[in-house]
This record gives structure tokens, sequence and C-alpha cells, in this order.
């Protein structure tokens, strides 16, 4: 099983990134603990710069670039975390970035991307409408595609965030994370399995978006059509990169419906007092669901936070 | 000026207390100190145990008890973060809370005491009935009564806080806390002014409850009467205790209005990803107001955040 992505690309990441990325803490909570039935260790990822891990990938991606290719700038189509990364990363090296967002994205995410001074470019709200938006930017400038998960300084930056947890725990027995398309998941297991290849690696996806469990279950990789979950960053399929990742490494995807989800996110908000994301909430829904309680030999077990960012002026939290 | 808590008795407390409270951690935000103007070090007492500072003093209040006292209990009455803090307190050491809540005091606080396994003491929701409730248990049961702030073994817990951000953070020029009962602020005024009696003290309050910045530009103890803030925690007058120090120690008390502070909250909670009360966003407001901006000598002040008790089915933001 040869991976484009290798421990060492992933430490040469971390080196490159270092100057630019948070280091990010690692929190512990005893009421999730009791209610995990272990120890769990929370990698703040909602605190990473633009707060979410994807800085971390974009990061690497922009500065992997030579000079010249740099120079021309940098173009995704992407309206959530990636976006806001690439062009966080972009206007640290200085180059242009160009953003392709569907019409109807929320104007926080816009804005966001703007005040990191990227050019957003508008397009319909479908796949075939933002790859041509793209492509279209793509042969105007001459900027280079950083995709937002299917990429190997993609994954390897992602996977800094492994390295980064096992530096700051011991004896971890697992690592959890979400999973969309798949670039953090495959990262972290390269990172963690290279290091420790006894370290169990699992995956946390929507019931509502769960390509991942059936394609693992398959053996072959599944294709995500009509997502339904309120975890907007989990709403893709595999790539083609990372599904083979995933394949090698992943012991087993844990699915949540959304019920599930907020009821993790609201007790993360209310015991560890952190915000975070829905799709992050997804890993510690898992970590709390009967089906990876069960689960022997894990006494100590990372889960990344992936990310923070949502709207505050309509959080899915009622009076119980 | 001779006062009813010392160092010494801060560093007992923080003896005391070290096996049962968190050594909390502190956090930067770059985005804040954008807006704010200088480095700002948030020491997380929304992440201590029961979400707010006030463990620290209800647990060294606890643990100063002699055994045969400490046997009979003891009482308080408070709807508040205190009534968590004593009830978990008096758990650890195995004796019983008592605790007097006025009839409306919401639903998930009640909740949190009896957790912990306290007795609740309904009341009608004034003072009067607040107090002579708890004198009855007095009298029935042998308790000890714990006040919120007004009592120097409190005090003494609450600046602990300080002695641990002075420990972690270099160079401080200043701290700023919130101030309601003045039990956290008299606390770190000793603290600080004990460690480095050049470190500048401030104090911030809601407008609607501004008794501590009448009082300190009288020169007198003045008492809030109608308070009217959404900040839950700063309703009540200084003490009898508090008073004489904040007069002592502190520079200056900052008012804010209750839209800067739910803009400061959302700040935190969006920027820094940290679930804060709006009690503590009253400090983040203070700092980040035109009135603290404008005062010279401050590069490193450090910000208490007190707590992160709130209920997140009913939260203050809307779209802007």
């Amino acid at each position: 099983m040869s991976h484009p992505v290798d421990l060492a690309a992933i430490r040469s990441a971390a080196e490159r990134i270092a100057p630019y990325a948070h280091r990010t803490p690692v929190m512990t909570c005893e009421a999730l603990d009791r209610r995990a039935g272990r120890q769990l260790f929370l990698k703040c990822e909602n605190l990473q710069k633009v707060g979410a891990f994807k800085f971390r990938g974009a990061c690497n991606a922009v500065l992997r670039l030579a000079d010249d290719v740099a120079a021309r700038g940098v173009v995704t189509h992407s309206s959530g975390n990636h976006a806001q990364a690439l062009a966080l990363a972009a206007r640290l090296r200085g180059i242009p970035a160009h953003i392709v967002m569907p019409r109807g994205a929320p104007a926080v995410k816009r804005r966001a991307v703007l005040d990191y001074g990227a050019r957003v470019i508008d397009c319909e709200p479908n796949q075939a409408a933002r790859e041509s938006a793209a492509a279209a930017v793509q042969q105007e400038t001459g900027a280079t595609l950083i995709p937002p998960y299917d990429h190997p300084d993609v994954i390897a930056g992602q996977g800094t965030t492994a390295l980064e947890l096992l530096a700051q725990v011991d004896d971890l027995d697992g690592i959890i994370t979400p999973v969309g398309g798949g670039g953090l998941l495959s990262g972290v297991s390269i990172a963690a399995r290279g290091i420790d290849p006894s370290l169990r690696v699992f995956a946390a996806e929507p019931a509502g978006a769960d390509d991942a469990r059936r394609s693992l279950e398959a053996g072959e990789r599944i294709l995500q059509t009509a997502p339904d979950t309120i975890a907007d960053g989990l709403l893709t399929s595999l790539g083609d990169l990372t599904w083979p990742i995933i394949r090698d490494h992943v012991e087993r995807v844990i699915t949540v419906d959304d019920e599930a989800l907020v009821a993790a996110m609201r007790l993360v908000w209310e015991r560890a007092k952190l915000v975070i994301e829905p799709s992050a909430a997804v890993a510690v829904a898992a970590v709390l669901s009967a089906e990876f309680r069960e689960l022997q030999g894990l006494e100590r077990v990372g889960v990344v936070l992936s990310g923070g960012n949502l709207d505050l002026a309509r959080l899915p939290f009622a009076d119980p």
C-alpha cells in the first residue's frame, strides 16, 4: 500500500507551517470522560487560525508552490472553512487568492473571505458551475487550483494535527476525526500510524452523509448523493487520494444522527466551554455512542475538534 | 490599610484548594489584541470547576472549617454560580449543603445544584426572605453560612486566580476583573499588589449596576439599587470587607452598557471560541472601550474571564 503522502511529508509540512499555524492546545473535560467511559483528549483545531484545521493544509499547499507559480495566485471553489484558510494562506504569502462561491452562501462566510483580502467569484450553486468557474479563473490568471482535500500537500498539512497531538499526549490508544472528503482523516491516519502502527484510527460521520461508512463496509468507494445533515463541512464524497488511505488505515466509521450531534455540541459548549461547529461535534457524538463505548482496549482517545465556525444568530439549541 | 485578607492567606488558600480546583489555562487571541490595542491574557475561569471562579472561594471556605463544624453542613442563599460552587465543595468534603433559592430561579440552575447533591430550599424572591430562610436552616441544622463574597476565606480563595495568572504570564502591567459584590476583585487586588505593588488593578462593571464606580468616585460605599443589566452575576452591592480593599487598590472602574457587553461576548465566542457568560464579557467589553484604550503604560493586561454559565437556548445574539 503505497500512498502519495508519507510520514516524512507530514513532518516537512509541520516545519513549513510552524511559523504561521497555531500549535493548538489539547483540553480535557471530566463531564465528557464520564459519559464516554474513557479518557478523551480534545485537540482544539477550533482554536486554529481561521477557526479550523483547514488552515494547516491550505498553508502547506500554498507554501509548497514555487515562487513563479505562486505569484500567479491560487484558486478554489468552496463556501466553507477551506475558502477562508486558502484566503489567509495566500495573504500570508502575499499572493492573490480567487474563491469561487455559490450564490446564496452565507453573507458571513463571504465577508470573512473578503476580509482576508481574497477575490470572490460568484457561481450557480452546483458542482458543474463551481468547477467551470474555477477553471475559467485558472485560464484567465494562471492561478493554481488548491482543492479542499484531494491533494497530497493538503493531506500532509492536515496530518500535522496528529503529529502535534501525539507529541502533546502520551500513550494514546486511538484517534477519531470527522470525515467529509477525508483530508483530515487520511492525513491523521498516515501520521498516527506512521509513528505508532498499533494506534487505532476511527472516523465519525453524519448518518445523513455516510459514504465513508458504506465505502469501508463495501471495500470500494461509494459516492455521496443527496446528503442530509446540519454538519455542513461533511457533505462531500471521499477523494481519489483520500479513499485508499482511509481504506488501509481506518478501523471503523461511526455514524451519528443530527439529534445526537446537536446534543454533543451542546454538551461541549456547556461543559467544556468550547465553541465547536456541527461538523466537529460529529466526532464527540461518535465517542459518546453506544457503538463506540462498547469497543475494548481504548483507554485514552484523541478527538479532533475540527472547527468552530458557525452562525451564532442561528443555533440549533432549543429548550429541552 | 490593614485588610482581613493578605497575600499569605491567599497562598495558603492556593495550597488548600490545589487538589480540587483546576489550574485554568491562559489563552490569547490576536483578533481581540488588535481591537484592544494591546496584548491581552485571558485567564479562563470559565474552565474552572462548575464553570466559574466561584469554586475557588467556596472550596477554600469549606476546607477551612473545623471537622466538627463542617459535619453540620454549610448553607447559602444564591441562585448563581456560588450556589453550584458551594454544593460541589461540600460534596467533595462529604458534608451537607443547603442552598436557599428564590422561587422562579431558572430550572437549569436548580437542577445543577441538585446534581451536586445539595438540598434546595425555596423562598420568596427578595433579600429579606432569602436571609430569613438561610437563618432558619442555620438554626435547624447548625450549618455554617458561607456568603458569596463578603467573607475572608471566600476572598482569599478568589485571590488564587491572580496568583496563578502571575505565575503563568510574565511582566503583566495590569489586571482587570468584573465586579459585582467584589469578592474576585478584592482577592485579585490583594494577590496581585502583594506580589507586585506596581501592578495596576482595574474593574469592569455594567453601566446598569455601577455602584463600584460611583463608590470609588465618591470615596465611600454607595449601595446598588434597582440594577438593570443582563450581567446577572454583577447585580449586588460591594460588601463590608470587599469595599475597603477595592477602595485602596483599584485604579479605576470601567463601565460598559449591555450592548457593548453582548458584542464583546459574541466576539469572544466567535474569535476565541470560548463560551463566556455576560458577567465575564463585561471585562472584555471594558478593555475594548475607548476609555480603557486611552490608558497609557498597559502593554500586557490580564483579563479574568470569570465564568461560562448561561442558558444556550436563550442567547442574546441576533443577526446584525
